[in-house]
């Protein structure tokens, strides 16, 4: 089966059933079902197998999965059993926490630029990062070969960095401005919009 | 058909539908369709018809959908034909983030207070928002009815905080810390994981 026979919404499910196995790595465990992923995850097992099944046999019938290699065979077609660099475009509150946070390390991603407009930002420390001007950020991106970027700049200047991050070869862009960007098809972009996940919950408010 | 019927995978949908019909009344658009709305959400027709039947009769075969009647309705569905307060826990880079962000407005939450364990920021201001202390956090939460936080505290400090929010009253929480809580059946969470939303997009990387 081609990657592009496999229906996104399954794609979506993956990383949900990686974060599961690699917490029942931490809590000791080896084995699991579907059922027990099921039961953890709010999915049905049947939409687990069904997903888990797209891509090969993972376990056995009556003995379930064992965990760490589902887990490696996840992080695989995930294709995270290697290390993606990231840039950071903004080097406001979100750009600092984004260059700061600690749960990108061992899930395959890493952080190693971040650029702003500001010149009273620009040449100031983020932990290990200078923070680098968004005019050459075009080139730089293209020079280290980076293929995915995080946008956290106020609303009105991400279309533009978008554009110029697709430019320069960028895949992936996961977008923290409270606005939708439009790319080409073939790069990826998800929308981080705290609002939306509010409204999921909200629905369940008494 | 009652609430607890509907699956929870069905509800998560809503605000993204909601969000697409949002755009489309921005674009001075007053008809759409089960396959004009799957196209911009990468979701199949019959989903989002099946998802929408769940709750009522939105649209006639053959005319389409009334993009602000299923908005409204939608909005009424998800209880957010109101505006839901918000205690913001952690006064850091995200906590400052989500105090600021512009993208709540109209969208049926508002945050009201902000708390902090450190007394240097204890006092300190954010917008119009007096950093509280977490002390309070407490009392202040149930005295004021909030069923809605969001935790942007360290990942140390989190399981705690979310304990407090718990016997508080809250209802809902988003978790941005890098760790996963546990609350009671009652209380919902949804998790802000970056690495897990860069995992969906890394597997289409070439």
């Amino acid at each position: 089966m081609t990657k592009t026979e496999i229906p996104d919404i399954v794609i979506g499910r993956l990383p949900l059933y990686l974060r599961a196995l690699q917490r029942m790595v931490q809590e000791g465990r080896q084995v699991t079902s579907s059922q027990e992923l099921g039961e953890r995850l709010g999915i049905s097992a049947a939409q687990i197998r069904k997903d888990l099944s797209q891509f090969g046999e993972f376990g056995k019938q009556g003995t379930g999965y064992s965990i760490e290699f589902l887990r490696d065979q996840l992080r695989q077609i995930l294709k995270i059993d290697r290390v993606w660099e990231i840039a950071v475009v903004g080097a406001g509150d979100v750009g600092h926490a984004l260059a700061r946070y600690q749960g990108f390390r061992d899930r395959g991603f890493e952080v190693v630029a971040i650029f702003d407009s500001d010149p009273k930002k620009i040449g100031k420390k983020i932990n290990n990062f200078v923070i680098q001007d968004v005019a050459n950020m075009k080139d730089k991106i293209q020079k280290m070969g980076i293929k995915v970027a995080m946008v956290a700049t106020p609303a009105s200047f991400a279309q533009d960095v978008v554009d110029q991050l697709v430019e320069a070869g960028v895949q992936a862009i996961l977008n923290y401005a409270p606005i939708q960007i439009s790319t080409p098809q073939n790069v990826r972009v998800q929308f981080i919009d705290p609002a939306t996940h509010l409204q999921r919950m909200s629905y369940y408010l008494e």
